[in-house]
């Protein structure tokens, strides 16, 4: 198995002092207010925060000293928000597709992730990760898996945002024993890195068919007492709601309720099979729904109903999933693939429109971490996490509506400038940050370390 | 309304003279046979056809005089064959999205056509479309639009393969004034090009809901007399199959059996809504679907049966509709969007696997159109329609399975090269054609001209 020498901790030297500036897109979306697109607008940006959104004529008297970067082809949008994944296992991307779910796991996957599964695999799978993120202008990941420490450390040095689940299994792996181990190993990262500005955490029980009552409930104490989300994958395929009617005698999300984790911290992935009073429940009690399209799809899970979970009022966010059910970690691909499927699922066409695809990959995943007064819109005093898209091509003419173009026509390859925190991560497309340059290596090293593995 | 000087009929001086050469990219997937992924192979191209399909170093020493064109990243597929579009239509990309089919037709599609339509907005909107098409591994596509000629001549002026609907509709245009007009004037193109070898012919009654029982007669006559393809509308909504039982006491494919269309001539475009009855009849008689996901999607029209089209035995091609309902002309995607959707719809991961998405787009379309012995795969004898695609970046690492990547994880923006009958279209992801030039001044003229009829 493939070895590298772990990366410094915290932040890079670069972060210290970046001037302040101004940037100039041709149009600006800053998903609140609702539906609002600026032309002629200007951000500003100081120490990491957007300092005002202002017109671009007043932007360049009032802030005269400050760099400006015109971006004339562009709309900038806040940075996207891929609100459930599995970083590392980038790294097991297309090493099995078009199986059935069980063959998939317990032929490919499982055997894959008992053989190499380390913190060197989710180093590097993450750093893989984030490096794919970045060029699709997606500025923060809320990630599960083993070896947290290893995921946020790789997220650090890639200069990400990033929320780490404090994952909670029942069986054991190389990384811990039992529930309790698994607990209390990621109660430790939180306690190494909660001042971390860049990070933050949630309680990352895994799912109800692998978690315990017991374990459901030190999580709902927990999460109480710490104010953290609860991140979960909920009623993502028939088999789970079944096995769950056997077993507790009640369908996940009652379970859930009953063990007091039915809250605002809620964070329920997937969200497939729901019947309209888990729909109540859900916006009842202010949960996050999180839907994942485009693995709902390949594992031939079913269809979410998002437009009646919005029209409820539950907030939605959206993910990729990790890449070996996706294969993409790319939220353009699930902003349109939710807003399209959500209008042949509702059988109608204005379920989901281009704006609320765009808030939910944006501001509907900062709501569901708790980093809404933080980031996922371009308000002043938010974290200035800004993505530039170049509506250029044949592929982006002609231009009615540039809202329509980013969720409808436009990809990830159009993104050609990310922020975080106010530092440059991409410039007209090209990762800035050295750290990525070790990927060829390690993936080279990886690809032949878990080839064997490999079935279509 | 802009107006442009009408481009020059014919082919280019470029392709009388193209020198032999041999491509050696890292992987090749032919197609045929199924299921095929080759390395160290190359393919020799001479006079715009593929003369051999061998081992790398076989080919170096028996075609030592060719130019050798290395491609070490790149997979070397057959160029993709978008099996359905209103090319044209790319001028109203995003022009209204998000409405109930009824309001997006009646308050901006019709409008603008009825307004704008002509031979200039289809000779700009199949140029643009060209362009668009051409930078994401198109090479042949299938088109059904007014003014036939127009989109004919902008295909062949951007060097592109493609069929062209003979339009039969009962409504009055610009183009024509009622079946009669449209059915002379489709054929008097015929008459015209009929020896041009990059274009071809269908019969496109457009619609159930839009042709009568006199026009489908006299185009099952055509289609048996000229041996063509009839590429029709069929079962894309509900609506459609409601409306002819009401019409016609029959569903619309039946009726279409009724009228002798139901032959190996049949191009059945969406075929969303169909019992297994109907699915076995368009098997029986060797029938071809083209699968437009997205268009559906967006519609709201619903899912088609693809899974258990394929397991009939039903040719399955895939198509992007027109931009105006999609919004990208992006075989890529749709192969995703197939692949994935298949999944879902039947419940089962392994609908749909990503080999026979790639054939769908490739060679699926090719059958379709009656072209299979043309194009369609990389074999011996056939046109050298040859698309490159890079798998290189951290979207597309590690690699365990070159077709995995190509269905699941790249995107059009990967397509590095792209040839058609030999002639080199695309380099290093630049198109090589002057005649694209233009379409930044025509698409701004559109884009005012059009943009009051935009809406979401």
């Amino acid at each position: 198995m493939p070895h590298a020498e772990p990366p410094r901790r915290g932040r890079d030297p670069r972060h210290a002092e970046i001037s302040p500036f101004l940037v100039e897109p041709r149009w600006l979306v800053p998903v609140e207010p609702a539906g609002s697109v600026l032309a002629e607008h200007a951000v500003a940006v100081r120490d990491g925060n957007i300092e005002a959104v202002l017109p671009a004529a007043q932007a360049r008297s009032r802030f005269a000293a400050y760099e400006r970067i015109a971006l004339d082809e562009h709309v900038l949008i806040p940075g996207l928000v891929n609100a459930h994944t599995h970083a590392a296992m980038a790294l097991m991307r297309g090493l099995a597709d078009d199986l059935p779910l069980m063959r998939w796991l317990e032929e490919h996957i499982w055997p894959a992730e008992k053989r190499h599964v380390s913190a060197q695999f989710v180093r590097d799978g993450t750093l893989l990760a984030c490096a794919e993120m970045l060029r699709g202008g997606i500025t923060c990941f809320n990630d599960m898996y083993f070896f947290p420490q290893a995921a946020l450390e790789s997220a650090l040095e890639a200069g990400m945002r990033s929320a780490h689940g404090i994952i909670v299994i029942e069986f054991p792996s190389a990384y811990a024993a039992d529930a309790a181990d698994y607990l209390g190993k990621g109660l430790e990262v939180r306690d190494r890195y909660g001042e971390e500005p860049l990070a933050s955490f949630c309680l990352a029980p895994h799912a109800p068919y692998t978690v315990s009552d017991a374990s459901f409930r030190q999580v709902a104490t927990l999460a109480a007492e710490l104010d953290l989300p609860v991140h979960v994958h909920l009623h993502e395929t028939q088999d789970e709601v079944q096995r769950s009617l056997s077993e507790h005698g009640v369908r996940p999300l009652e379970r859930l309720r009953r063990l007091n984790l039915v809250t605002p911290n809620l964070i329920a992935v997937h969200a497939v099979h729901l019947s309209d009073e888990e729909i109540s429940l859900l916006a009842r009690h202010g949960c996050s729904v999180v839907h994942c399209p485009s693995s709902n799809l390949k594992l031939a899970s079913g269809f979410a109903p998002v437009g009646k979970l919005a029209a409820a009022g539950v907030n939605v966010a959206l993910g990729t999933d990790g890449a070996a059910s996706n294969n993409r970690l790319d939220m353009f691909q699930e902003m349109r693939s939710a807003a399209l499927l959500a209008k042949a699922v509702a059988r109608n066409a204005q379920a989901m429109p281009a704006h609320a695809a765009l808030r939910a990959a944006t501001l509907g995943g900062a709501q569901a971490l708790g980093l809404a007064e933080r980031i996922g819109s371009i308000t002043r005093g938010k974290a200035a996490d800004l993505v530039a898209v170049a509506l250029r091509g044949p592929e982006l003419a002609p231009c009615y509506d540039v809202v329509s173009h980013l969720v409808y026509a436009a990809g990830r390859e159009h993104v050609s400038h990310v922020w975080i925190a106010g530092e440059l991560h991409l410039r007209d497309g090209a990762l800035q940050n050295s750290a990525f340059a070790r990927l060829d290596t390690r993936m080279a090293l990886w690809q032949n370390a878990l080839g064997s593995l490999a079935g279509h």
